[in-house]
This record gives structure tokens, sequence and C-alpha cells, in this order.
């Protein structure tokens, strides 16, 4: 098998741009086509609702994208039942052969770090999938345990760096003697992103996130990690065009790469009152979908 | 029902020590007493030996300390059936009295961040816990929907600010125009702090970690948040004094008060060989229990 970061790369080469979609199963948003009665966290059947609707998004979407983004906090909120949907959807999205990128924002110091990385990245685990975005806040070597486990797996790992949301500049910008907090942080990544070098396309199994609406930045990051996978956030719902989501994508044998570009609400509530019948929806979800990878197709030309 | 601040505070005045006992169940360190066969995190008899062992530990500890912190990456590296022991270690613990502090350190954004809040806060909640602790990367606002949560259930939530891992320096401590990085999130917190004012003991049930390895911080940490709740890491296995441990305590009417001071394997894992019998183990675990307890109790007097 190939690195994670070599498989996205090729697959976003192949499909010709660089979409990822966000799995976000917003209760109050899941279309009518899937509820089960009143969705409610604790009843039994809403978490099947969730799978369902997840599994009928890949099924719209399987051939035309690289990788899904499930979100872990809104299966999460369903307790158990709700990893059991993960689990399944997981499950679903790679028998279509999808890649997964948890967005777990997972983040810890050492033993509990490994059963983190262990849990999604290990080899035969429940919830196993390709990458899971993690949080560094506790120190670059808390990075480590995911770094080690994706390696043995042939995996990747996303690290928050920069976001999209306005707020996180409060603590991301903050100017130290060396620059900018988020360069400092991804300055100390760059000995993983050398260890998780890919073989074949030279793209790096580490991807760090990047934010669409602060495009400056996210040259700057490029400037540190050459070769580190980008996750451009903010494209789409935050309001950044598809040209500033894919700044810092130097041209490969395709045209611009190095990175996926998330859009999550765009493409799963396509509108507010589709739903009643399920052939309108999949026309929806489409609909949203082509517009994306078009315009996003364009951008990397 | 009392804020979390204040039901904490006040067991900790009745107790006379600030301890709060870890509930990290690494599976290569469980005792055979509660060993299910081969110890392994696909294996479905696994979640029930950890359920198992959490449940013993409580059952010796319950009635000398305030609160438990289960550490949420050791269940949920087991799967579906993790969270189901989860679920049972906490009402297990909530019918023995204990307060429970979940170590999560979640953190994203808007609704996203508001679903990993109602999973651990709100009421009626499958793992509904008394406090969570709070990853603040993204940003002082990405804490705010724990923080809305926390006021409607009367719970707590306790951010990371400062760690005990040597490695949190390299991000925490950089310096800034205005003091070092922890200082900064601190600073930010200060609204949050004043929002969950509890109404007894005038101790808030916003809380931050500090970490008793790097005590000069903890002082910095006091004079920005005064009435924030402190959870005190680095106590013991890695190398704090207890008298470290409650730097930042100022004096209340039963002693130094203000935080809890985390000790998890020491306690639980008091021998490398201990476990043939129950009654070797209970007392093993006692005998932690009670140094631990008295070494904290002699340091708040």
């Amino acid at each position: 098998m190939a690195s994670f970061g070599d498989r996205l790369i090729e697959r976003t080469r192949a499909l010709g741009h660089p979409l990822c979609v966000g799995l976000d199963p917003y209760l109050d948003r899941i279309p009518s086509l899937f509820r089960r009665g009143a969705m409610h966290p604790q009843h039994p059947d809403t978490a099947e609702a969730v799978k369902e609707f997840c599994c009928g998004v890949i099924d719209v979407i399987a051939s035309d994208v690289a990788v899904v983004k499930p979100q872990a906090a809104l299966f999460e909120c369903l307790g158990w039942r709700g990893w059991q949907a993960l689990a399944r959807v997981i499950v679903h999205a790679h028998a279509a052969d999808l890649l997964v990128l948890l967005d777990a924002k997972r983040g810890d110091i050492a033993d509990t770090a490994s059963a983190y990385a262990q849990a999604y990245l290990s080899q035969g685990s429940e919830c196993g999938v390709d990458a899971i975005t993690v949080n560094p806040y506790l120190g670059p070597e808390s990075v480590a345990p995911f770094i080690i486990e994706a390696e043995k797996a042939e995996r990747g790992v996303v690290v928050l760096v920069r976001n999209s949301n306005a707020d996180s500049s409060i603590y991301q910008t903050v100017e130290t003697s060396t620059g900018p907090y988020f360069a400092v942080v991804a300055t100390s990544l760059a000995k993983w992103q050398d260890r998780l070098a890919g073989a074949k396309t030279g793209w790096s199994s580490l991807g760090v996130t990047v934010a669409a609406t602060h495009s400056e930045d996210t040259e700057r990051i490029r400037m540190v990690l050459p070769r580190a996978l980008f996750l451009v956030l903010g494209y789409g719902a935050q309001g950044a065009s598809a040209r500033e989501a894919v700044r810092g994508f130097p041209r490969g044998p395709a045209g611009l790469e190095g990175g996926i570009v998330n859009s999550s609400r765009p493409i799963l509530f396509p509108t507010t009152n589709s739903e009643a019948r399920a052939a309108i929806w999949e026309q929806e979800v489409r609909g949203a979908l082509v517009r994306a990878t078009n315009e996003l197709g364009e951008a990397v030309v």
C-alpha cells in the first residue's frame, strides 16, 4: 500500500480537483427522507438515521471525490450508538473507495495520545480511518504518538495550525519573537513532515490545517512546510473563494496540488427545504457537488 | 443544586485535602484480578474488565476523595463498548457520591463544540459528567459552547492552559508582547470565570490546568484568574511535591483551597506485582491513597 499522502494526491490528480466533503450530520438539518420520528441524541433510532444520511451522501458523491471528513463530535453526541454509526459510515466510505479523514481534533500526551492514535490509526481498529486531525496545544512531542502509528499503518496526521474561524486568530496570530504563533507551531512540525515523506508523489502524510479566509498565512506556512498536505478550511460557507482556497498549492503534473479543500454544509444541505423525495434530494446534493468541483477544478488548472 | 465550583470546594473543605484520582485504565497495567483472558482493544471482554477495574477503584476510594477524572482516550480506544464502559463507570462514581471530571480535552468551534458540550455536560446525556477538560487552541470563543452548557446544567469546564509535560513548554511559554503564551490564554478566559461564578464558596465553575512542575507559572495564572479552579497536574508521578502542587491555592475557611490535585498511576497501580487476591490489591490502593491524602492534607493546612 502507498502512504496516505501518495494515495490522496494521486486521487486528487486523477479527479482534477481537491474537494473534500465534510460529513457533518447536524440533527436539525438532516432531510426528512432520513429522519425517524423525533431526532434526539438519546433516542436509539437517531444514530441509525445519522448513519443512513451519511451513507446516502457517500453514495451520491463517491465517484467524484477523493476523501470524506466525518466530524467526530456529531457522532459522539449520540453516545455509544453514535460510535457504532461512525464505524459503519467509515466502512461504507471505504467500500466506496473513498479515503476517510476523521475530524476528531484529539490531543494528549505520551501513552494517552498513543491510545487515541491506536483507536483511529491502527490496523483493525473499529473506527480505523486513513487520517485524523490532531490538536497540538500540549507540545510538538504530543503529536509523536500519532506520527508513529501513522507511519506503521501508512496513514496520515493532520495537525491544527491555522483555523478559519475569526476567533482563532486571537490565539493563533499572537506575535512572538520568531513570528506569529501559528508559524512557531508549523516550524516545530517540520521533522514530522520529513518522517512521513511519501515515496511516489513527493507529498508527506503529515498534513496541517490552513484557512482559506487567511490565505496570506497559508503562504507563510507553505514556506515552512513545503511538502505537508494542507487541509484547507473556510471555503464556501465561510466566504473564501476557490482561488483563495488553493493558495499555497504549488504546480504539480496535473495542476496546482498539495492538499484538499473542505466543504461540508453547502454540499450536505444545499437547500433548506429539499427532502420529500430521494430523487430530488440526490439531484440537489449532486448539483452542489458539481458546482464545488467545477469551481475548484478551474482554480487548480 | 449548587454550581460545580461550589460542590467541589465544599467537598474538598470537608475532606481536608484536594486529591483527585485519575482513572487511567491502561490495559497492560490492569491487575490480573480484573483481567479476562488476553486484553485487547477489539476483544469484547476487555471493555468489561476495564469497567470492573475502574468500579473497583471507585469502591476503594469513594469515601475519601471528592472527584475522579476518567481519561476518555483509554475508553475510546476500546470502540463503542468502551463508551458503554465509560457510561457505567460514570454512573458508578455518581452513585458513590463522587464528582466526575472527564478528561477528554475536546475542542472545536460553534455548533461542533456545542455537540461536544451536549455530549458530556447536558442533563440526561449518556456520558453526562460534572465537568470536562477543553482544549482552547481554536480561540476563546471556542470555549463558549461549553460554558453555555455548563451554566445551564450547573457543571464545570476545565480549560487547558499550562501543562506538566516538559514538551508543552515549547508552545505554552513562547514569549509574546504581553507575556508568555499561557498568560495570553489565561487572560482571555477571565470573562468565563466571572460568568460561571459560584454563589456559596466564591469559586467559579471555570477551571484551568496548571502544572505542579512549573509552579512559578501557577502563581502568574492565579493573578489573572483569582477565582478559577485549578486542576493541578504533575504531582507524584511527574516529580512535583505536595507543596508545589498547592501553590496558587489561597487560604480559605478550612485551609489552602481553590482546586484539585490529580494523581493517577501512583494510586491505580501502586505496585507492579500486586493482584493475586482482591484483599491485597485493595490494601495497596488504599495505602497509596492514604499517603497522597495525608501529604496533600498537610500541605493545605
